[in-house]
Formats: structure tokens, C-alpha cells, sequence
């Protein structure tokens, strides 16, 4: 231990030393603090645009307008990358309550991503369970006819917010048909956030073409908490849902890719994205307007300092992450087909809110190079480069490219806003996009020199 | 060089094996993050309370407020120390505007804290200034009889935003004062925020008894640009300012201070704290609001988690830190009369953002010892540790303790709202707060139980 504590530390003390990529990175973070754009086009998209769930005349327009900016940025090449896309829309707000003595309480809902409409008012008994086991456990006449109310929460004492979240996730993704396998008519999920509040969280929820699709919907928490209490004094209570949502047929969308071309490996390539579209309960000012408006920014950053890469890099702003990756399985489809070395495909997905570091999936041989590099982050304070996956539009990638690479941000706040109506331009805090933009360009840069 | 490197290796390591201390902080998050009172006890001090001036009838509300909270917790001791407090006034919302051709253009300004008031409608030139250098290199005739504008910025570029901040607040503590020297009417100060926006800031400024008072004003940062461009087309320009500030009468005011007796050395003291007061535009849920849920929450958290100090703990709720820190000299005069032993005094007046670590001004033996304890807080976020003066309210204890801690939190978010009318309850996040009072928790655990 003791032998590679010094192996380490004689390794960071040369990297250090090159003072070249010291004042690199002083450049970038200069250059995103004084003069940086992400802010701007943050407030356009979110107020001229706002929210842009895939298939969406927003979607679109947020194709066009994201080209248009990079274009202003020059680079060497723009284009479109053509990708279809499933579209999804809500309809009219959610009816939902359940009944007790006749009484009527309303509760806070919005239909998951995906689901299908209830067809007219659907009335049910309710089920209530916190895990795969309590559901497995249940008698069959006990879930068969009735909505299954998926109702574990995020663990409060998790230090990372994303395991927290992660642990509870299943219950939106996988519930619908868990319940319907057992032959409930409804899913009910408590929403996927630390908060106590009023607001449902929507998200990506799935069907299995081995048992009959049912509706499915997230509960704000106060609602969850709510129904959870009167289902103790009352398990015979009644619940009603009219949800509108409807699958559209799939509509021709695209990825929006600008390059600039590496001086000395031009074929070899380092992306650095995020997705262009959100859900549709707001603005997505968060996920994923920052990482999107950062995206951009590494564009500019990279010709405001006139930092010429010696390989390709690539922006790729990746369409519907939240409703099936199709953006990104297309690129990674077009990048096989087409043969291009992938050093690194970077990412920032994870809410714009102060940069800490990055998670990474890649070699042991290539993550000892990241930890090298650790030093030059750290007066950036986002020095906390650790072994994880994490983003969605990078897993396509997985066989073809050296490194997948997700900008980390702090987690705090995240999860409060995340997939809500809440989830706009005032949580965002400018300086710390524009510090996450400068430190996914200190990484592209780095990556684009030395390679892995 | 590799021998430090190893040493601290094995140091480090030998304080991790310590899995005690790993338990308790472990305990002491999960109690905090789980049942944690700092978010109720904010929303009622913002909502309830409000802004608490010193000398003002909220002030007094929140020491006896606090002072009901602590007791519920259950402290062997509970008990205020009186406390004179100036009692600044604002009055009403000041007037203020410049005439360019007969056309006025209003300006968003707010009276800095102690200001004299203009005594009517003052009007007069103006003189734009970026350094002391300038206003010191320009003739008499320049100054004389007119208003000294300062619109030094905080520097963007600057990673820690608290070096931002200070590189420019000498403008609004000495300004009045430089401007007077040299026969001015008037100090109108840029704010100290790095938005660009129409929020006056304001904040502490100083008078010196060798020239006269003139009254001093916070230009939002928007109308400090307005009016700098407005003087580069036309130098000649008058300024309008009417601010009804008044200094009243001298208030009897309170420290609040709670103790847990030391198991072992009751006579040595490890005190953490926070100040009652705010400046008067918001509710100071920011600033300090968070810090003041902390502290208390401190207690509660060592009471839940049957933590027995072998050293005495004692939360202290200082008086007036925005207005000449009248509540901390007390304090460090009573400490002082009574001889009292004080090993650290630690406070959290940062902001109550995500918790990176502390700031530390102590002996270089006792910063070994904390450094020795950084791997502990790391598994939180929180350890980041360095040597660095931060707090207003610790610093009369200079020579008394053995160091001087301040919870460092993330920085991006603070100046923004910082003694503003945006410094509402809205911007804090409740898991941050949480994790901080949990991190200060951590920190007098260990320095009750080591000492130092």
C-alpha cells in the first residue's frame, strides 16, 4: 500500500508539473466565467422553448436552434443525424382521488412516461407495497382487479443521491408489469424524490408484451403519504384515475452533431454531449438544458482559446434519452457502421449543479491516466473522479468506445426537481453551469491530446 | 517530500481504522438526513420571523424563539448573555435616480447599513472610481461636492468566490469614509454580486470620527452599468438620492447560549455557533438562517444519538454579526473575565450550502490533527480542510482558543443573494442544511472527544 501511495504521488507530482495544462485549464475556466454563453442560451431554451419531449414541435425546434448556435461557434462541420422517435403526449391533467365514507381526496398524480390512458374514469381497491417480496407474497386475490401502490421511498440517509434514487427506481420502471403479471389494472408509484411536497415526478416506465399493459402513475409524496395512512384505517378503500396519454405514431427526428477536426488523429474521436429533449411537466431546465447549453459551450470554449485538438472532437446533442436512448443507440448504430475509434464518449446528464468530478467506465490501465489528471481538477474543486457508470446516451457506446464519461455534479438538489414541474431556470444557478461546461472541456481537452 | 507523503499516509490510516469514529459520524448523518429538525426550524424562522435586524422586535422574537427550541432539546444548561446592540433603521424605500436632458433614470439602490440618511433629497455629480489608485490620482475639484461611485466588480474569474467578494468589499466598508477624506457628498457602491441584475445588496459599511459622515448607497449591478455608461456619454450628470436611514438609541439584545457538560473535562469548552441577526431586506434564510438551524440542530443531534462530550459543548446564537459582531466581543469578554478554557470555536455562517469541509485558523500541531481527521468527513463530501480566517463571529475569540473553525459550504450560490431581498427560504435546499449541521456535529464530536 504504502509502495503505491508513492508510485501515485510521484506520478501526480509530474503530471503537476506540466504547467502547460495548468494554464489550459486557467484558460477554459477564465473564458467560461467571464465570457461564457451557457447562461444566455440556458434562459432562451427555457423560456422561448421550454419543454421538448421527444416527437414535440419543441423538440424540434430545440434540433434547429442548437444547430443554429454551434454553428455560431464555427465549426468544422454540422449536420444532422436522422433517428425515429417515439411520441408520447399526456393530454388533458390527470383525475385522481380516492374515496372514503363517500368522501373524496384528491390526490396529486401525473401519468408515467409511456403509459397508457385509463380509457374513461377507472375505479379500483388499492394494494399497497414497499418491495418485489411484499408483492410476491400477496395472495393472488389480494392484487387481481386492483391498482398495486408501489411505495418505497428514497432513502433519506443515503449519502449519494443517485444510489438513493436508483434503489427506489425499479418500482417505476419495472411496476406496471410486475403488477399486471399478477393481474392488477393499475400501477400507482410514489414519486422518486427526498422532498415532501405536492408535486408528482414522472419518468420512463415499461410494458411487456407477455402480460396486457395497464396505466401507470406517479404520486406526488404528500399524496403517497396520504393514501398509505387511509389505506391503514381503510384497506377496502376505493381509488379513481382518468389518465388521457396517448402513443402517437413515431415521428422523424435527429441527433445534432458539429465537429471540430483533430490536427494530427482526425479519425480517432472524443464526443461530448447531452439530450435535447425533456419530459413534458416543464422546462427541463436541469435535465437536461444545463448539460445541453454545456455541451455547446465546449464548442466555443474550444475556439474562444483557439485550442486546436490533435483528435476529432465531436458534439453530439443526443435526441429522446428519456424515452428509449434512440438518439443515442442511432449514434453508436452509425458509429459501428462506420467504423470511427472512440476514445471517450463524455456526457453531462447529471443537473448542472456544481461539478465535482466525473464517473467514469473505462480500463483499469486508462483509469489510472484519469487519476493522473485528478490534480488539475482539484483547484476547480472537481477533482472526484471515481469507477461508475452512469449515463444513459453513453451505454450504446459501451463495446466501441476506450471511456464513458459523465460529468459529476453536487447531488443535492437534483432529485427535488427532477422530472417535475419544478424542474426550471431559477433552480439553476449560472456560475455552476458555467464551471461544469469549462470542466467537460478541461476533460475533452485533455483526452483529445494525450488520448487513453 | 515522499516522506510527509508517507507519513500523513500512515496516519491517515491509522485515524480511519478508528471505526468509532466512522460509527458516530455515520450516526450522526443518518440522523440528521432521517429526522433531522433543521428544515422545520428554518421554514418557521423565514416565514414567522422574517428579517431580524439587530435591535429590532424580530431579533428579540428569535432569541426567545431559539431559546424555546434549544430547551426542547434538552441542554444541561440554557441561559442568555445580555448584549447592547446598535438599532439601525431604514425607513422608507429609498428615492433614487439620475438626470440626463431633463430625462430621469431610475436606479435600484438600498441604503448600506449604518448609513446616515440624506436628509432629503440630495443631489449632486458623480465620479466613477474602480480602485482607491484612481479616486487617489484625481484633482480636488473632481470629487469635491459630488457623489463617489465605486463600481469595482467582484472578479468572475475568481474560483473562490469568497477571495470575489472580498477583493471587492472594501469598497463598501471604507468607501464613505475615502470619499469624505477627499470632500464628497455622497458613497454609491456597486454590489457585491456576481449577477447582473436589479437587486441592491447591502451590508456593513464604516464611518471614520476624523471626517464627516455622508450617507453610502448598494447600486444593484444593472443600474451601476446603466449609470457607468450613462456618465461615459455624459460626465455632467446628476444624481438624486433620498434615504430616510436613522440610527436609533443603543438596545438591550441577547446572546443565546446552551450547554452539554463535559464527561471528563467540564471545564474546557468546544462552543459551535451561528448569528440571530440579518440585515433587513429579506428573511436571511441564507444568511443566517441555515447556520442558526445548525447550530441548534448540533444539540439535538448529540441528545438523539446519546452522544456524551468528555469536553463541555456549547451551542452560542450570537447577536449583531452584521452590524459590528457586538454579540461575539461580549462573548469573548465574558470568556475572557471568567478565565474560561475554549479548545475550538466553530461556527457556520457560509451560506448553509452542500458542506465541502472547514476553514481553520489554528496552531500548525493542532491543523496536523485535523488533517489526520479529513479521511473521516470525505465519505460525506466534506473534506475539503484548509487553513483560512473566515468568521466574523470568531474572531474576537482569537486569543482564547486554540482554533477557529468555520464550515466551509459550496460557494457558487451565496453572493448571489447575500444580504439581498433574494435571500429567501426558497433557495436553500434541505438536505444541504442537513448534511451541514451533521458535518458540524461530526466536528465538535471529535474535537469534544481528542481535544486538540
Amino acid at each position: 500500500m504504502v509502495t503505491v501511495m508513492l508510485a501515485i504521488g510521484l506520478s501526480v507530482f509530474a503530471q503537476v508539473s506540466n504547467s502547460s495544462d495548468s494554464i489550459l485549464f486557467h484558460k477554459l475556466y477564465n473564458e467560461a466565467l467571464k465570457n461564457g454563453e451557457t447562461d444566455m442560451n440556458l434562459r432562451y431554451l427555457t423560456s422561448r422553448i421550454g419543454a421538448r419531449i421527444s416527437g414535440s414541435l419543441q423538440a424540434q425546434q430545440t434540433v434547429e436552434w442548437t444547430k443554429k448556435v454551434l454553428a455560431q461557434y464555427k465549426p468544422d462541420s454540422i449536420y444532422l443525424q436522422p433517428v425515429t422517435v417515439p411520441h408520447w403526449v399526456r393530454g388533458t391533467k390527470e383525475i385522481s382521488y380516492y374515496t372514503v365514507k363517500g368522501r373524496r381526496v384528491r390526490m396529486d398524480v401525473a401519468a408515467l412516461g409511456r403509459s397508457i390512458s385509463t380509457d374513461g374514469l377507472l375505479t379500483a381497491g388499492v394494494v399497497e407495497v414497499r418491495s418485489w417480496a411484499e408483492l410476491a407474497a400477496l395472495p393472488n386475490k389480494a392484487v387481481k382487479g386492483k391498482f398495486v401502490f408501489f411505495n418505497r421511498a428514497m432513502d433519506a440517509g443515503e449519502i449519494e443521491t443517485f444510489k438513493a434514487y436508483l434503489g427506489a427506481a425499479d418500482q417505476r420502471a419495472q411496476g406496471a408489469i410486475a403488477a399486471s403479471r399478477r393481474g392488477a389494472v393499475g400501477a400507482l408509484v410514489r414519486s422518486l424524490t427526498p422532498a415532501k411536497d405536492d408535486y408528482p415526478h414522472t419518468g420512463a416506465m415499461s410494458y411487456d408484451t407477455a402480460v396486457p399493459k395497464i396505466p401507470a402513475a406517479a404520486l406526488s409524496t404528500n399524496s403517497a403519504d396520504l393514501l398509505s395512512d387511509a389505506l391503514k384505517k381503510d384497506p377496502s378503500l376505493h381509488y379513481t384515475l382518468r389518465m388521457h396519454c396517448v402513443q402517437l405514431p413515431d415521428v422523424q427526428s435527429y441527433n445534432v452533431i458539429a465537429e471540430i477536426r483533430g490536427t494530427k488523429y482526425p479519425d480517432e474521436y472524443v464526443t461530448v454531449g447531452a439530450h435535447l429533449d425533456t419530459w413534458d411537466l416543464s422546462e427541463g431546465a436541469s435535465d437536461d438544458g444545463a448539460g445541453l447549453v454545456q455541451a455547446m459551450e465546449v464548442l466555443r470554449l474550444f475556439r474562444a482559446t483557439a485550442l486546436q485538438p490533435e483528435r476529432t472532437v465531436r458534439i453530439i446533442l443526443y435526441m429522446n434519452e428519456e424515452a428509449g436512448a434512440h438518439g443515442a443507440i442511432e449514434y453508436a448504430k452509425q458509429a459501428r457502421l462506420r467504423n470511427e475509434k472512440h476514445i471517450a464518449v463524455i456526457e453531462s446528464d447529471a443537473g448542472g449543479f456544481a461539478p465535482r468530478g466525473f464517473r467514469i467506465e473505462t480500463t483499469p490501465e486508462a483509469m489510472a491516466r484519469f487519476q493522473q489528471w485528478k490534480e488539475l481538477f482539484i483547484p476547480y474543486k472537481a477533482g472526484d473522479i471515481q469507477l461508475q457508470q452512469r449515463g444513459v446516451d453513453l451505454v450504446p457506446m459501451k463495446e466501441q468506445a476506450t471511456a464513458l464519461i459523465s460529468l459529476d455534479c453536487d447531488d443535492s438538489r437534483l432529485f427535488y426537481i427532477h422530472h417535475s414541474v419544478l424542474d426550471t431556470y431559477d433552480k439553476i444557478n449560472p456560475r455552476e453551469v458555467a464551471m461544469g461546461a469549462a470542466t467537460m472541456a478541461a476533460m475533452v481537452a485533455l483526452v483529445s491530446k494525450y488520448g487513453l
